[in-house]
């Protein structure tokens, strides 16, 4: 299983102070990009992987999704989700994903933000994701890029003069531990070569493809954002069953 | 059009004695890998973009390919080429790719081996071949891998006592310019995003993609390519009309 670093007393503070935290889908930079690879909502069953404080899940039932189930390993954060969600289309379920189990051909769409880096079995969740879909139903997911995930030390350092993202290991899949929030937080690192030839080899069409990066109005908004055009901080998929986007 | 480097006497010289110009398919470590990509060759009409000496023009006709057309920008190249091939199924074109016309559904197998990201129009060829493949027909090639191609000032550097890939400007696509065999040879950098979108964007669907690593024999007998775990220098993609891969 991942570890659960979000019921840390310390990352959960420092978590839920972050602007997509305190704003929600709004304060993730990504949103915009990873909300045009999603399908149309109405009436299709959703499952969310890693739900977090549940901004997906009352987003997704206000565009008229028929359910959605919110699975998250953090018993604080879906405290507050249940909290804050007021609409019995949504139901929230502590999981762990490395181990989740889902019913078969239950849902339209799955949905993941910034959670799959956690797991150590990657491959059993995309078979369990798709066994979960219908025909024609949609996985649309991001995770940080691996090209983020990769360095051994990561940050960014100067050489010569210039800011640069320390690359290596790129290829050396695994454990990596990093004090983002917390000391000790453990990601797991994988090529893009996995996460495409795992829906792959899963029977997913692979339909949008995009590595996020800052709009023009962004960069002028956040200056200091201009270090996401040295390297992509995150990657985001959409995949579908059975042809099509 | 791109720069035609592979005509400049100093680049063609250096060129022509690397191993995979001395050797042919066996002198470039990526090509089992890019080999396992490929669909069956046995009565298909093959296109390879880019075709240098001719060593995949040879190679598909000795496994069955009813036709080859090698294209390739370089005078030299094909002039080797023909010397060196005595087989009619197997026809050269002198053409830039930025300005090749390919008649309609004309092949089964598009191949382009480290040629594409010389050019500067990516989007027209990805096009014309879509155009001129049948329908089930593949397009398998190889880049320099994006992050290979992106930074301002490639070379491996020491951080902190640790050899580390300088990447940056990995959003800025366009050319870069470097020294590898001869001074100034410019390659265009694009992203990944770039590659699957025009690919998606032309109606095809991604059923390979792989990043070349070493195998562990392979760094047995090549010690010096441990660095290729620290980064990806060859992208390889497998896609195909109409679905399947």
């Amino acid at each position: 299983m991942p570890q659960n670093i979000y019921d840390d007393p310390d990352f959960f503070t420092a978590y839920a102070s972050m602007p997509r935290s305190v704003h929600g889908l709004d304060g993730a930079p990504e949103w915009p990009s990873l909300a045009g690879l999603l399908p149309p909502l109405e009436g299709r069953r959703v499952v969310d992987l890693g739900c977090g404080f549940g901004w997906f899940a009352r987003w997704a039932a206000a565009r008229g999704a028929a359910s959605v189930l919110g699975v998250d390993l953090s018993r604080r954060m879906l405290e507050r989700a249940v909290r804050e969600t007021d609409d019995a289309r949504i139901t929230y379920h502590l999981a762990d994903l490395d181990a989740l189990e889902l019913p078969p051909a239950a849902f339209e769409l799955a949905f993941s933000s910034l959670a799959l880096h956690y797991l150590t079995d990657l491959d059993r969740l995309v078979g369990t994701v798709r066994r979960s879909l219908v025909p024609g139903g949609a996985f649309v997911f991001s995770v940080e890029h691996p090209v983020y995930t990769a360095p051994t030390s990561p940050g960014v350092v100067d050489v010569g003069g210039r800011p640069v993202w320390p690359l290596d290991a790129y290829q050396r899949e695994g454990p990596r531990t990093t004090d983002w929030l917390a000391p000790g937080v453990v990601k797991q690192h994988r090529t893009l070569t996995t996460y495409l030839g795992t829906l792959l080899r899963h029977g997913f069409t692979v339909g949008g493809f995009e590595e996020w990066r800052p709009t023009t109005a962004q960069l002028e908004e956040h200056p200091d954002w201009a270090v996401e055009l040295d390297r992509p901080t995150f990657l985001l998929l959409a995949a579908s069953v059975g042809g099509g986007g």
